[in-house]
């Protein structure tokens, strides 16, 4: 294969883990789990987090910091919350380490042993609520709507790069209200802003509903989740947004005086995405020939690379590409001019189709006469050559184009695998296959969901939004069901 | 006091403690030492971080992220590193909580310890140069420029708000050089940057320079700080910018082939600033009633408060102030319309002085008649009445003026609690009063620094780059001084 990347078509894994590392996104790094995200996948991670950061804010919410720690006893509060955390969490038990004179190494000094251990953060739900009990007494405290951008550790005993790190980077929102259905409102509103942002920024379409028991969060009363399709027709769950009703007031005994005067416990929501929002971005868009990126979350939209046989010819294009370049400045359109003399332009073409760039801008000899460019697209490969004069609405205009063009694909894609089936027979065939999302009928039962993922491996996404009240019969058990719900193998 | 502030005068330190709280910037946790930043605190620091991350990438920089992870073995490969950092630090020792099946209570799995224990970073040098010594091979793999947003844990036994924590969040900077001089210039990039920043945006004159010896970082070659002077006389630490020398590259084996084919090992650099910046700043300029914020670093720059007998009247003001906040939006000023009616305009007033609001505007029924509006600054209490069409350009002016007069505050205190002595009855004299800066001539030992430590609790902050090369007579032992330092005592 080109660049040393395997085939995607042939192994989706190994084509996934090796452009991670050949684009310079990640690696691993020696502590188990832990992974270094390297400066071009940062940048990534900055352009999502400035815009999700804009939409959290616009929607009237507020970022605060919490503590990394959370003493033992706090997540022994809430009985599912404990049951889902607990086998995975980092534990700091000492404060200090001391040179041992024997070994000449260095120890953990017994002496700086903490009377209760604390755990790393896996979420942060029970140290905000114990805050919270501080924080509000009536109804006039409420809501509370917080965010925080933070790291927490979950110590996965299965890693890969941005998919599933025992360290990740995520936002966790928290938020507090008086009443039921002001929560459940605040939960699909992330919902939203969270879709929002996967269709109109990640040109991800996705499948927005709710979550069985099985799989919702421990802790919330219900899970409303966005799911995306990946090119090999695995789902990934993308965002996740918890009503947790009472259950973290009751466990930390949150209670407000209500507009009767009355005493309540404070209902709840929690909400969150994480780096592996990059894998996602990665999984749905990218080719054999590198990363696809989307321009609205490209770190650099456009490149420009001259073409040139002498010193005069190379004088010339830079000058022109760094007129353009001040225009594009003005439009907010961010840019690299590729000046080294060191490197041919094939190579140059070669390394930005690797590292996903947009849209690329070449300059000869030729079109220095002409006065004119030549633009090619990341997404499709399409060239086309403009009279300098036209560039900086052309420019804007592709980059437009390009967006809608990823999206799209992506979306033939998905409708392309999602699938509706009635048989478990055909059911298992297709799961077998490539996946995708099946519509199928389910009794309702944790027993079937646990057979169907035992016998085909695939899990319950959600119970679509799009399709509700239409009942059937279970397609394993021939029970009642009451609506299809959505199937598929999942990262 | 008013707000239920102590006087600043009387006890410093309590005033401090309780104005960080009654200003809802920051509390204590139920975690040792860690504090939880609430919203208000938090925006401050959103603000800093937007300031500081453009100065940093407009200089060449690129953020990344390194795990949060340390190996205990790696703290150990630096001599001078693990002894300043290995005592007081968060170990993490299993990765498993289980339930106790005898005490009903959860409890840390002792089959899953970890064969290595895991340090929480108290600063990351280790862990960056060794992924450094796998990305650079070549002279053409330098300069690296990379900085990190994150969290940070020393286990400190006396902690205050903002000032110590045991968790803090801060910058990290870690650069690699293919030579001496390249690494030195960043470093001194990085202290211009952090004055610029201190001088122009928190309005806090700084003193620079050097730190001696004893006060350098562990592992350093050379520490460059930015010094500033608290209200009560102290000094603060405010930034400090390293020259690593080669000292980590030889700890983790970072080589590179030079120009000349020959290999070296690589330069390198760190430097920091943290959320203490928040503590400065408060420390700095605020007062009796309450924060006193500059312009620049306040997340609401202007509030808007209406006063009114009648419904009509409120309308009326509120539509005018809607008016005038359109226009801020434009210019990029932050503002917040109070139009709560159930709060007072006195009990809002208080607030928003408390809260350090720099401009407050008022309108009533006469400013109505008028077309006039009222103008409060924060930082010296002056109050003008002007025409409702002069409001932009005048607020603007005016914000513009507490910017700048909170600076020109903080630098005649600078000057006027900054001595020079040449004898130690003199100096303890002044130690004692209201300390200050103090230059006085010093020897150059450890040993005499040590004594003065001990009997007045003064620390050589900096050897300061403004009076190089007047050499005189060490006010403690009379030895030969090439110059004047400065002592102070300090947060």
């Amino acid at each position: 294969m080109s660049k040393g990347i395997p085939d995607q078509n042939k192994d989706f894994s190994a084509w996934y883990n090796e452009l991670v590392k050949k684009a310079d996104l990640a690696e691993n790094s020696s502590i188990r789990g832990c992974m270094i995200i390297k400066p071009y996948g940062f940048s990534i991670w900055e352009k999502m987090q400035s815009i999700l950061d804009k939409m959290f804010k616009e929607s009237g919410h507020y970022n605060a910091y919490f503590p990394l720690f959370i003493p033992k006893s706090y997540l022994n509060k809430e009985a599912d919350h404990v049951e889902g955390f607990a086998k995975e969490c980092a534990v700091v038990t000492h404060y200090r380490l001391k040179n041992d004179k024997n070994k000449k190494g260095l120890i953990v000094d017994p002496k700086a042993k903490l009377e209760e251990e604390l755990i790393v953060r896996p979420t942060s739900e029970t140290i905000i609520w114990n805050s919270y009990k501080n924080w509000i007494q009536s109804y006039r405290d409420l809501p509370i709507l917080l965010n925080q951008w933070a790291n927490v550790v979950r110590w996965e005993m299965r890693t890969r790069l941005f998919l599933r790190t025992s360290e990740f980077l995520w936002q966790e929102g928290h938020t507090a209200h008086s009443n039921k259905n002001e929560a459940i409102k605040e939960t699909l509103t992330i919902l939203n802003i969270y879709s929002d942002f996967l269709e109109k920024h990640m040109a991800i379409p996705v499948l927005k509903g709710m979550k069985s028991e099985s799989e919702k969060f421990a802790g919330a009363v219900n899970t409303y989740c966005v799911e995306a399709l990946m090119q090999d027709g695995k789902a990934l769950q993308a965002g996740t947004s918890h009503f947790l009703g009472q259950n973290f007031a009751k466990a930390f005994g949150v209670q407000f005086t209500n507009t009767n005067g009355k005493m309540d416990f404070v209902w709840g929501t929690s909400w969150g995405v994480s780096t592996r929002l990059i894998g996602a971005l990665i999984m749905a868009h990218s080719d054999n020939n590198g990363l696809v990126l989307p321009p609205n979350l490209a770190p650099i939209q456009v490149v420009m690379i001259p073409v040139f046989n002498n010193e005069q010819e190379y004088q010339n294009i830079i000058s022109l590409f760094d007129k353009i370049g001040e225009k594009l400045k003005k439009l907010n359109i961010s840019f690299k001019i590729d000046d080294r003399k060191h490197h041919k332009p094939g190579w140059k073409f070669a390394e930005y189709e690797l590292k996903g760039i947009p849209l690329r801008i070449a300059m000869g000899p030729r079109d220095l006469e002409k006065k004119t460019l030549e633009l090619a697209r990341r997404d499709n490969f399409l060239k086309e050559t403009i009279s300098i004069n036209d560039a900086l609405p052309r420019i804007q205009l592709v980059l437009d184009k390009i967006q809608k063009n990823i999206f799209t694909k992506a979306a033939l894609f998905k409708t392309e695998n999602t699938h509706s089936v009635d048989n478990y027979k055909d059911f298992k065939k297709i799961i077998k296959n490539k996946s995708g999302f099946i519509y199928a009928y389910w009794d309702g039962t944790a027993k079937t969901e646990e057979q169907i993922k035992k016998e085909t491996k695939a899990t319950i996404r959600c119970v679509p939004y799009d399709n509700k009240g239409k009942s059937g019969k279970c397609m394993v058990t021939g029970k009642k069901s009451n609506q299809r719900v959505v199937f598929a193998k999942a990262y």
